[in-house]
């Protein structure tokens, strides 16, 4: 993402709830023409980062197995439906990237993992709102011993999948 | 994405602009839980598709030159900022995803493609939006006359960008 080359007017406040708000905003684009936008805001983003979120590409490396990719079947409201994600989650106050992926991945799958790799700050649908992500790339070592039972820290409707890496 | 396993219990619109809506969801998750979403809607979905847009992974062929990947690269006004992005889009009315692929290619970049994939449809931020999108592969054959000097058909702030492809 490069610097601000637009304008902004003003930001009418359409709606907000207690995760998400709803703004117009009228700005001046680049080309010098006065326009409007709907855009979508999460209102959770932390003060200390400049992504909303994080995704988490896990690699479950057993000796003597495939590596698996390591992902989570959950209920989406906005769906609907279940999904088949890789784990994902809010980073919260004062967390850095990769200890929000750390936290998420042992939450939603219950593997204790090692960063290897995050991602500059990317964007997830720039038309529609200004939700960011950072893809952060974690080993998670199969053959240790807390790894060998992974429990689901949280109650909700979620399972992990593994499924074999293609090399 | 698999069938709806939740229960909507009511769905109450919080707002609503030309583009894009905002609802609170109550629902009953598959553990039996009332609980409450909020969830960002396009009003612009198509009545003939479960996608509300395509991305196109355009790779662009020519004689004696390496594969590049063609991007834009364009103000987005959520983000206020310039981002480098494939080429994608709205589905219009009565459009499938490969010709709503070849029409915005055609729009944002000049190159005229031959769709050769497409993907399932899938979420772009399926804890915030009901967002969906299909990736569509296109060959773009560089030595085409059409394709010599491509000339985007829109006058708006964005330019189109090659990469080299790794192979």
């Amino acid at each position: 993402m490069e610097p601000n080359r637009g304008i902004f007017l003003c930001f009418y406040l359409m709606a907000s709830g207690n995760w998400v708000k709803l703004e117009k905003t009228t700005y001046v684009d680049p080309a010098g023409n006065t326009r409007t936008w709907e855009t979508v805001k999460r209102t959770t983003r932390q003060n200390n980062t400049e992504a909303d979120g994080v995704g988490i590409i896990g690699v479950l490396k057993r000796t003597l197995h495939k590596d698996c990719m390591v992902m989570v079947k959950q209920f989406r409201p906005p769906l609907g439906c279940c999904t088949l994600e890789f784990p994902a989650g809010l980073i919260d106050e004062g967390e850095t990237a990769e200890a929000a992926a750390l936290r998420e991945l042992k939450e939603e799958t219950g593997y204790k993992g090692e960063v290897v790799g995050v991602t500059p700050v990317t964007c997830l649908d720039p038309g529609l709102s200004n939700c960011t992500t950072q893809i952060v790339l974690v080993n998670i070592n199969g053959d240790d011993v807390e790894n060998i039972h992974p429990t689901q820290e949280l109650g909700e409707d979620r399972r992990f999948v593994s499924r074999p890496r293609r090399r």
